[in-house]
């Protein structure tokens, strides 16, 4: 993580604050407030506001007039309630602001998320820190031979050391180019000398979205398909969830993300099994890729 | 308004509350919160929860690592700087949610601002409350003759007793009958039930959204083409905002609320009649009713 | 349905136009444009105007230049694959555009989807018609004890008769006084007359959405337990979408309608289950509605 | 534009596709449908789908069973009305596909319009094509000295010709590296081996939107403040718009593209100019900023 001290320093200053609120608030999470979570070799994700909490969830599926809570029991379960049969829109009543450093491919991927409130810093407007992401060498992995999207097993050493010279050489070699045409000598305009940096050239944003569109977000991005490198800032946001709202975070990982969904032949095809069936994938209805799924989904090989 | 009892003393607890937070927050937004402000004969609106204040639209706008702001005046200029180009995204990184009593005719009005989150009370699953809107006399008008969909001059008084006899007859009526389909004897479901209910029944939500999309709704719902039972709402909630972001809601002032858009047609009429020149409708380029808005614009008759 | 004769031979111009066309054309889809399906007693559904079919998914998912459609069967597969795991964008380039009359009790449970485009009639700017929703005998349903929000069994026949007397005798006093109103004898304001009517009335709009929101819409809407006025709107609209894009629709049924959503803890119960462990609602670790849920998925009782 | 002839025969096969359709259809548009509008020196947009005309927006307001046009006059009036006023959801009733090929740099710029559909071409699924963008010598501008997000004068001919080799050699030299990844030897997974490419790669997407947010769109990127490099692409979709929908199009340059906005303020100037009083800067009550706007937009000096 590349935080300068005068970054460090203003973080400090912020943690410092201390404000009295007819707001609820939430312990735990004004205890990582504001403090940056390390993802990456340069990146990181903080939270840098929040609004409500677990039972801001209860009182608008009750629509009340006070905090809505009854007994602890009750809550959760209206919440388990209301994850199980997909009602959103109490979850949508708490909300998060993130602050987050992260490689421009990264944020290309996670821009397509777009029930979401977004700032980034503006290269138009200033000039980029001479930061780029270099994988660690466990994760300099092949192409994946059977998933067109995926990675494979990991490089040999000599190859991974030759392959991350070439990342370290073109990175810096571009933004030293940039610093050149930025120069006094060129003077060229940021909004054009910015085209010559390279896809892991490191940006920033504040990043603020209601608890159902985050939770949607992690289902996709903590999810073992994800790209390692957005995934990892999704697994230190879901830290933060837990945090923030412990039983919905709960309800989230029983119904979603620890949930299978499986189509109606597949259903058909666990209800024959139960039955003492024997099921194969030629008599299953499913394709062979669908079988395989549906097989590691029961945990069998 | 039609606060019982417990509902007040819900909103006494709330507000008896009190956190420490790390978070920013508005002295002034505090003061008020949780609090109904009256709206026509038994609505209200009050905010139950808020994130952010001036300082988070200059922090966002900045991708600051502390809270982003230098010296007051600077602040506001670029507070104004952004209002004023329509750079939407800081202002959506401020964050407040309401909590409203309305006919639900007007709650149909309101539900077409799509940019928001809301949590209707259910009449799936619970009865309504006997409340309905019966318009102060001052506000029976005529169908205006010269704008298809606005008022015109008040009944007269002998008119105005008699149809709100008629709307408060009716209302009285039908939510009579809607009792008695919910009650033991019947035992209609309450899905069923409610559609004997008239459109000036009151419903109420929970309705969170941004600054800048608030602004949105206000600038028209504030406005005075707007239908009277919906503006009374949006000009309570003018105060509010001015109260949680008063360099914002300056800027709004002045550059939403207040200012004037003029056709390529119309700014043509004004540097021509800058220029000395005579403009009169026939000569203008523009209808009749652009002309007679033109004109109201800029204050002349 | 409530077509007046102006209106039908208004549809049959419009089902009269030939156009030609480099766009795609859905044969089955075209056949239907424009006709009015019947839905509930004076309302209906139909078709005015789509862009894109099942080829327009599988071309954008390949960002081709052509028309992107390979081997049927490869299409096919692709399609499946996109629906199987979630990958929405490609869905959301088809494009449908409904006319519906719906009852404004269900007009305001169908807003609720913010995702889509509308139009409705406006009762501030004109009259509306003298239609008002009347369950069929067969759906006056009970209170269901079991569930907060739904029905149970039906009302005996005696009863039936005496509420749907007092709902028509409602809407037809209602409506008889909203006409006095905007007579010339008072001539109220439209904009406040309306609020006289009870929300069976029917209202009518344009109703704009993707492919992959429409099916978001049908998924909650045709479901069991969505309430029954409002099912049969998607119904009707779950065979349209059929005609216009068939292996969307049949990937559709098969991982989205039909499908089922086991948590982490029924996911272990199906694997126990299979392992030929006993398993029962005290040892599952799920609540006794969960276990209730859990085996109607599979077909238990 | 680089399009293989491959590409280009897909095109064609599109072109040469003829259906009948119930649908309207715009025989101005059909005349360019699928052809690719070159755009900088390797993009290009072209039109691949579209649905609905001025007169959807007419029916759209008027909630019409038939096509829902009255005389032409009548017609353009309303939309004139519609536009002028702000009555966005006729306009969304519009709805238009491009099929685009952008920079990278562009592609993060455009993504920012968050109301609208995108299929981007995969660079984890697939390799990048060798397109990289080389501004034109004309394009090659310093840094603004009074905009800090803007261009000032173009650079000597020296210096651009440095500087283009620089921007050549380094997205050569990157896309070589990119390949070497890839190739046999190393093999690395191509979403690792894309972080080495420079922001000026080309990427390609089908982008879909509705009438009102592409002219939101097309209001912010093609105003003369917008970067030159997202600007072209606005213009030449203002070309294709106009071909669509030329009433709406009309309205939009003169009650949008051409119009201007003026603060409370500002109104307050023209007010007292127009009564002959003297305003200066000083008296304005307007910042030196503001009043250079605003002299600016009276076309003074």
């Amino acid at each position: 993580m590349s935080l300068s001290s005068e970054q460090q320093t203003e973080i400090e200053a912020a943690r410092a604050a201390s404000h009295t609120t007819r707001r609820p608030t939430v312990a735990e999470l004004e205890e990582q407030l504001f403090n940056a979570v390390p993802v990456l070799d340069h990146g990181f994700v903080r939270v840098v506001d929040y609004m409500g909490d677990d039972s801001a969830v209860v009182q608008a599926a009750r629509v009340s007039y006070g905090r809505g809570t009854r007994r602890a029991l009750e809550d959760e379960g209206l919440i388990r309630y209301l994850m199980r049969h997909y009602h959103s829109t109490p979850f949508e009543m708490c909300e998060i602001k993130f602050h987050v450093k992260l490689p421009i491919f990264v944020a290309r991927q996670w821009i397509r998320h777009r029930t979401a409130n977004v700032n980034e810093y503006s290269a138009r407007y200033s000039i980029l820190d001479k930061d780029f992401y270099l994988p660690a060498p466990e994760q300099m992995a092949k192409q994946s031979t059977d998933n067109r999207q995926g990675r494979g097993e990991v490089l040999d050493a000599e190859i991974t050391a030759r392959v991350l010279g070439l990342l370290r050489q073109d990175a810096e070699q571009t933004y030293g180019h940039y610093e050149d045409m930025l120069g006094d000598e060129v003077g060229l305009a940021r909004e054009l000398a910015r085209m010559n940096l390279t896809l892991n050239t490191y940006t920033q944003w504040y990043w603020k979205t209601d608890l159902h569109n985050l939770f949607h977000f992690l289902r996709l991005r903590a999810d073992s398909h994800a790209q390692y490198e957005i995934r990892v800032y999704a697994e230190a946001m879901l830290k933060l969830t837990e945090a923030w709202v412990p039983l919905s975070y709960k309800a989230f990982c029983d119904y979603r993300l620890g949930a299978v969904t499986f189509s109606a032949k597949m259903l058909d095809c666990v209800k024959k099994m139960l039955a003492g069936e024997a099921v194969t994938q030629e008599t299953s209805g499913l394709s062979k890729r669908e079988w395989a799924e549906f097989y590691a989904a029961l945990g069998r090989v």
